[in-house]
């Protein structure tokens, strides 16, 4: 069992470990969010034929050549087409069919001409002035090519991704299968907020944190409750989520207390336990099992601890899971406002918003950094990184950070 | 019915009609991405009672005065206190108990020392140092005082916020009513993407990525399907819509030729029109209307421009009846990159990607401009502003934009 490794080494760890899911085949009304699991060709040209983009006439090019003399040209009106329908005539030398917007362009017509730029009397058109063919024309396939590669396996389905996907009539799409993640939190102390609370206990926020984080990264969060300080029930609690999820997440009694039993009961599994302790602050004693090819995340119960780890280790994870190619948190840096007085002998995560200024990025801390506190997250888009030996930060200082949320916001 | 008007003094028109739904209380696990009612202030404090931050013993600063001396203190370790229980006794001078993490801090005790920093031998304890009030103790309230605003009205719950209701003891949160959206696409050539296509039809893609959209957002969308361009049967499904839902979107029939009939439906079923065109390119027939206190925003059908407008036009609306506070799109600006040959004699909005380079904003085009191009949406994230009466745009120059997506994405 490793110990004590750096961030980035958990991160190769368990991130080698894992794979996307199983393909399925999903509805484009259930397909926001998810993630293609095949490279996608169009079987249709967008739009799949040439068409019509204002209301006007088609007609032959050559029939103006002489439109700009007195008198202009005089065509034929011989039909008219509607969007959605069809032209049963064909256009030739002399005449033009009324067309409107997004109808067919007819056989025989290279250009369209607006309503407002011709004279009808009757069944007769006239024009004056010459056109250039292929004027007024929306070419098949001018968006899609037939054939064209249109979403490569790992794109995360958006909202125009949906509509081009509809548009060359692809209506069931392969995606990977949904991530599931089972959520468990230990503690004898903890009651869930629907409940009384009795002298001792605390509220458990974990459970609910997460499961939102879950829920903001597209995948199926299944909560298993609470579960007491107790081995055997914890191994219980473990094998059953294993069973019914793809990856399990629990929070608290990861330390070396006498009743931090997540350790003792990964073993009691016959776990493969992949790292005990990263080090890094908040959050340090996260423990990485493997069971069944399938993974257990142990966060600490300490509510911003298990929220910056969850960030850092488990959403990685589980984006390569759901088949993103891109995994890993964003690094930026930035000038750091501000003071933080304490010198920081191990890797620190600190709680901090990034925003930008006069086109910089400038980064400050959003409150208290204790591991409990979960009001310095609410405001927090980065985590400043901050290396082991540094001392204190000031004011000006250049930091590097990671990204968990959106600088735009505070742009 | 005002016409040709500017796009901010549309947005000030609908946006004046539109007010966040009733408020309804709904479970934490249901909470995410939904918008705060009313002001919430904490019942409890967090956490509710001085507890320790590590395992180790209780006790009181004043006997450690002389442990500095050889043979430093013995204390009598009277107890064991585990997280999630309460001490039966209290700490006296002489005596110590024992304390794990998270445990509350029994009476009389001041301070707590690690199990790492004493020597136990059966039930005493010796201590070498002396030690400072107050050290290893969590305070209660030290994250959340009882009696604190913990979320203003308008807030958008996030993972940390639903943590921190959590952790107060807040199961049932005030939010707004979900917003219900119908979205319903008019014209004889659309067939939906999982039907057939027929000559001279194309594949209806604006439901789908609208639809999308108000996933994307945090709304309920409801689909009203393909309405054919007759104004009866859209008069018709607009009414069910309206009775249905909270805001009715519709695409295409909204020009002025002789089958956009959607005009004339809202009239038939005497909606008050708002106006009828906006000074923009793309979508720039976009109609809005109100009938019974409710919103119809009718976009074109070509495929960008309804989705460029329901951006600029729909989302700050369906954002204000979310309860949010901030609505309008934001506005950058940057380095253009590239060249657009056309003039601009009208405003116009193009299709690009603004992405940081040396910590600076450039903006590139993603792709072909016409209205019916899907493709140059997928990874845009701005529309450039350009004003009317623009020549070309030229590497260098800067350009205004309004943000749809994420600048981060393409640091």
């Amino acid at each position: 069992m490793k110990t004590n490794i750096f961030l980035e080494e958990a991160q190769a760890l368990v991130l080698d470990r894992v794979y996307p899911g199983q393909e399925c085949y999903i509805s484009l009304d259930d397909a926001m969010g998810r993630v293609v699991s095949q490279d996608v060709q169009a079987g249709e040209n967008s739009p799949p034929f040439d068409k019509s983009p204002l209301d006007g006439y088609a007609l032959q090019a050559k029939d103006t050549e002489n439109a700009g003399q007195p008198g202009g040209v005089k065509l034929h009106v011989i039909e008219e087409v509607r969007a959605g329908y069809t032209p049963t005539k064909k256009v030739t030398s002399g005449t033009a069919i009324k067309i409107m917007t997004g109808a067919p362009l007819p056989e025989g017509a290279d250009v369209v001409v607006k309503y407002e730029d011709v004279d009808r009397t009757g069944d007769y058109i006239k024009i004056g002035h010459t056109l250039q063919a292929g004027s007024n024309r929306i070419h098949a396939g001018e968006d899609i090519v037939k054939g064209e590669a249109v979403a490569a396996k790992g794109t995360l389905l958006t909202p125009p991704f949906i509509g081009l996907l509809a548009s060359i009539g692809i209506a069931d799409v392969p995606v990977f299968k949904e991530v599931k993640v089972a959520i468990l939190s230990t503690g004898d102390e903890l009651v869930d907020p629907a409940q009384e609370l009795q002298p001792g206990k605390i509220f458990n926020s974990n459970l609910h944190s997460l499961r939102a984080s879950c829920l903001k990264l597209g995948v199926q969060p299944v909560s298993f409750g609470i579960v007491p300080d107790n081995e055997a029930a914890t191994a219980e609690r473990i094998t059953e989520a294993l069973q019914e999820t793809d990856i399990v997440i629990t929070t608290g009694g990861v330390s070396a207390g006498d009743y931090d039993v997540v350790l003792d009961a990964l073993h009691k599994i016959g776990a493969n336990i992949l790292f005990w302790k990263v080090d890094m602050k908040p959050g340090s004693p996260i423990i990485a099992a493997e069971k069944d090819n399938k993974l257990i995340i142990a966060l600490s119960g300490n509510p911003a601890a298990a929220f910056i780890t969850f960030d850092l280790i488990a959403v990685p994870l589980v984006k390569k899971m759901m088949g993103l190619g891109s995994q890993l948190p964003l690094k930026v840096s930035a000038t750091f406002v501000g003071h933080f007085d304490k010198e920081s002998p191990q890797r620190r995560f600190l709680r901090a918003q990034i925003y930008r200024q006069s086109d910089k990025n400038y980064i400050k801390l959003t409150g208290k950094q204790s591991n409990g506190i979960l009001k310095s997250l609410l405001s927090c888009n980065a985590l400043i990184d901050v290396p082991a030996g540094s001392g204190r930060l000031i004011s000006g200082q250049k930091v590097s950070a990671v990204l968990i949320g959106s600088i735009d916001e505070y742009s």
